[in-house]
């Protein structure tokens, strides 16, 4: 199956998780123990990825642990990829969904930040080794140790994780986020993967600074994330895109400042050395040096998308002391500020909300990119 | 000709500045007066290179500028590639240098830095327009305006500039700096290009915290000095090069920690994501992700050397959180700092001191990588 994503980052970024199997070996495994199959989801049995009901056990609340009620999923193409086992680590049934919103119904006797009843989140893992340097500096997506994905993970107990394409999920709290009252809880579901993707670089690299310029290459579930978070922070925002089709949206939708054709070697030259900083979104390679050269001096090129290699000149690196730089999620600190500067700048993403029924047609759709910008399952309404 | 330069990054700066015009049309050039032919240099006249003795003049001293006798001159690669017009840019009779040491012997009115006496130095640039963000940023390399450059730039007045392989120069104080009591100008001399070259981004990325682990790529004129400020932040250093012959000079004359032949997978896999920084300052291309795999979460790779292209895997980059930077010389400020530094923590560059009847020669040795690790005229003695 030819795949034409456009923002697999958290994809590669499981792979690379899984491949690297994680800090819980069999002897370290806790125990924990488990409900009765009370969980009903919808999972994938085989390669063909279709979705279908699925009842399955999740451990009882630990005393760290919080369960929530699932209200919404979004769905990734971490999900389309896990689900069709395209990496060729999936552990069927698999049950997708890492960007999963709802209601607190339980908590464990040591949780203090949450209570029944909460509107919360989580996001793309559920367990870290909470101890390493990176733990303990907002970077859990970076444990020394490894952690746990959230779906096809290995959770510390030998359980395979399962996502939130179901109806109710157990978490430590540390990997559970209070959504500000108010939020709608299906625009909140895209945030704790898209969204935080390209906010934690954006705060990294200080790029929330009134007033300079943001260039965004493409226009999916990041980038159009990166132009609304662009534009709360003040910025000058430009889109990079290689479709026409986009500039409406772009413009008079989402507010960007300005639209330019990738392919324009006019409109491009003619933006030279004029961006503080571009973040790009876009599926696929694409030659760096057209952008490289539109960094102003110290200028920084963030790559939250997936190319298969970064290549370009070293020279319009080196003159203008330009950086290219990774980034992939983020940490813990970093989705409750972003889930909270969301909700003080009413920024919401843009959301197609379906029914779980519809999940398999939405899987197809989103092969075909035919998506503004990002599917959410109505897991409350729609998983019986 | 076929050079193999190792360190050739300011040559490229130099042509670039220079094809980019600078900031002085016709119209705005001020005059200066000029003395009569006084000033002895050795010039290359055609593109042979072949040195030999010059006179021509100086411009009297204004009010900002300082007067230095020159004792001493670096002979950098850049000096190679101009007298030879290996860019096709440059302008006979050429008088190479940038790498200049001396004393101060006139100062203009308006002159306070400077007495009669100063030991002093002056480096790869002598004018910028002094207004602009990165003027008054101490990132004066680059100005936007453009800036002068020491030999075969565009001086204020419409002259070309002529460097250090010369008696006396006469220099805006901005660009002219201090060298500390005691320290010999000799040594001091590759300080103004090969040192600032990888001191400014040490500074930059913070790779001055006693502890930290740095790898330095390539043991030529800027390698040598990276070991030298790496010690002396007190860091751990490892030394990659592709000829064991570096070996014993980088362990037991340099005093780096480690050496590590770079085509030997099994050392190179053995310390994967061990390094917080690592600078690049071999020359030619080579292979980016044997190195970025040994950066830590959030290393950075800095790169002063002069590769045709910056190509990596983009995982090694994104999932880490890695970051790929360019640097170029340094500011002002940043020299006037890393002489202070040079001179309290008792670093010198080790330098191969040759008469100016020599240079020609030392051209030669250089293209064959014949020297450790910097050729310094001593102008004062041998050029009569």
């Amino acid at each position: 199956m030819e795949l034409a994503y456009e923002d697999i980052l958290c994809n590669l970024y499981l792979s690379f998780s899984l491949n690297s199997a994680g800090f819980y070996s069999q002897s370290t495994m806790s125990s924990a123990s488990y409900e009765k199959e009370d969980c009903l989801g919808w999972a994938a049995r085989d390669v063909s990825g279709v979705l279908s009901p699925y009842k399955f056990s999740r451990r009882t609340v630990g005393r760290d642990d919080v369960s929530l009620k699932i209200t919404h999923c979004g769905i990734c193409h971490a999900d389309l990829v896990w689900t069709r086992n395209i990496n060729g680590d999936s552990k069927y049934p698999l049950v997708p969904g890492h960007e999963i919103t709802g209601i607190v119904k339980e908590v464990g006797s040591n949780v203090h930040r949450f209570k029944v009843g909460d509107p919360v989140a989580v996001g793309t893992y559920v367990d870290t080794c909470r101890d390493c340097e990176y733990c303990q500096n907002d970077l859990e997506q970076h444990c020394a140790n490894g952690y746990v994905f959230t779906f096809n993970g290995i959770d510390r107990d030998g359980t395979i994780t399962k996502g939130g394409y179901s109806s109710h999920m157990v978490v430590h709290e540390r990997y559970c986020f209070r959504i500000p009252d108010g939020y709608p809880l299906a625009s909140a579901a895209p945030l704790l993967c898209a969204g935080i993707s390209v906010y934690a670089p954006m705060i990294r690299y200080k790029m929330n600074q009134p007033g300079i310029s943001l260039g965004v290459i493409g226009l999916g579930g990041l980038g159009h994330m990166a132009v609304k978070f662009g534009k709360a922070f003040g910025l000058k925002v430009t889109v990079f895109s290689t479709s026409i089709s986009k500039r409406e949206e772009a413009l008079h939708h989402l507010g960007a400042d300005k639209f330019v054709i990738s392919s324009d070697q006019e409109q491009m030259a003619a933006l030279a050395k004029s961006f503080d900083f571009i973040i790009d979104t876009a599926a696929g390679d694409r030659p760096f040096d057209p952008y490289l050269s539109l960094l102003k001096t110290a200028g920084v090129l963030v790559v939250v998308s997936t190319p298969s290699e970064v290549r370009g000149s070293a020279l319009p690196l080196l003159l203008e002391m330009r950086t290219i730089a990774g980034s992939v999620v983020g940490g813990t600190k970093s989705i409750q500020e972003m889930l909270n500067f969301c909700a003080a700048h009413k920024i919401y993403p843009d959301i197609e909300v379906i029914p779980i029924q519809y999940a398999n047609e939405a899987m197809e759709r989103l092969i075909m990119k035919d998506v503004k910008y990002r599917f959410v399952i109505d897991v409350e309404n729609s998983l019986k």
